[in-house]
């Protein structure tokens, strides 16, 4: 999180994940990819409190992923419950950035890894990247105030 | 399957797949629900052959899965190529039965699982089984027939 | 279920699993296998639970999957949450049956699929299956009968 | 790769993957955890070619993943079949980096996704990380060079 914009950075929502026994790999511990999952889960939920979801639903645009970046800190196993929060740190004219802190019941709450996604809001129909439509902007700074 | 309807049987279809690393578990062995993702795909496979796929795309009126039986023989590792030979083993007024067979290249084509999906053709806008149409049954016993 | 001993069959076990968006697949609901995983979570909370991790841990003595039927009731969708209900109902010499029941919160604890596993008890370092112990048949006796 | 040290860079080692129909997610095409899902395999199969692999099996010692960078540049559908290309781009003490390339065979071998992973050695026996022998990082030069 390089960039952090005044306003945002409030991390409003988390969600709880249970861990699934197959979520191990051959290692004993959870996969790398199953972290990711858990961040697309978090990302879906604030989504969804923007307003994004029933923009895709109703326009056909919607966010698509650019990029991103995880850093693991803690192996995490079965069973243990993770707790996922998430939060907006940029909004550009058609892209942004979100934070994420996954911890783990199993430690206290300690944090077993960080991430940051590069997202894009997107036309499914005509393919093109889209402005980010103000009232979307206002949604996700209320959102993140409602919470800072 | 305990029901072989003439005509059909004669596994036209198969596809090959390449083990992962990461879909092997804690048990250091490909985990049980990997399997069947395999027959899922020689599954799509076969109602793409048989239109089944175009009649979902224009009509909404598709497969839906209703059950399934799987037996798993030996234990699968990374790496390993994976073939999965599938096919219609019973058609009814609306609902079918499809068998599959999964060898692996590690262990010179010999079989590492089987397996039996119960289909339903559905209405997914109505939410309602409806009878399989009469050239749908043909295709498929074109495609049944044509490596019999 | 089509045995079911004097004793056994009385679900001592359940698990809640929160649905994560990634569990989805094009069809827009949750893939097949993932109800499966479901399953081994609670069949792994049962094995912990009869002291049979244990005695894999100690002996290399433990469980192995030789089949599985389900049967798929309704779709699920996320966000959801799960609970998996899970009991054994048959124990022979050195192979074991159980039985699955997963429910749908947001169908108000309505079943949404049901499932059947045989399982052997196998020594993983001789690849051959064992005799159940008593000690193990004991316990597991003692779990079922404990929510009776 | 933001450091290329001098004979490393040479991408030795590629796998084909075949991708599933159940890869895809709820918007239709293959979930982004999956393109991770192939980097992973890539690079068991350079760590196999490196001695890793036996290292791990012999003395407890093997990688341990620090973080991870991709970047999405096309969306992948069911059904096509991807080469996952891979090389080490750094050597440190006790860590190191390695960078992938994912192309696809239905865009006629163009890059679908790029990504960068920053691995630790770590003995799995005490818990901290280790420097990376010298025969190791010969094995690795090696490779690189075998190809370059």
């Amino acid at each position: 999180m390089d960039e952090l914009q005044e306003g945002l950075g409030s991390w409003p929502i988390s969600c709880e994940v249970v861990v699934q026994w197959g979520d191990m790999d051959a290692f004993n511990h959870v996969n790398h990819t199953v972290f990711l999952t858990w961040m697309e889960t978090a990302r879906m939920r604030y989504f969804s409190s923007c307003g994004l979801i029933e923009l895709m639903d109703e326009t056909g645009i919607g966010p698509i992923l650019a990029g991103l970046r995880a850093d693991y800190l803690h192996p995490v196993t079965f069973p243990d419950i993770i707790t996922v929060h998430t939060t907006v740190t940029r909004i550009g004219a058609s892209s942004f950035d979100m934070g994420y802190r996954v911890t783990s019941s199993a430690r206290d709450g300690e944090a077993v890894a960080t991430g940051t996604v590069f997202g894009v809001l997107y036309d499914y129909k005509s393919g093109k990247s889209v402005q980010i439509p103000e009232e979307l902007k206002s949604r996700v700074l209320e959102l993140e105030s409602s919470s800072g």
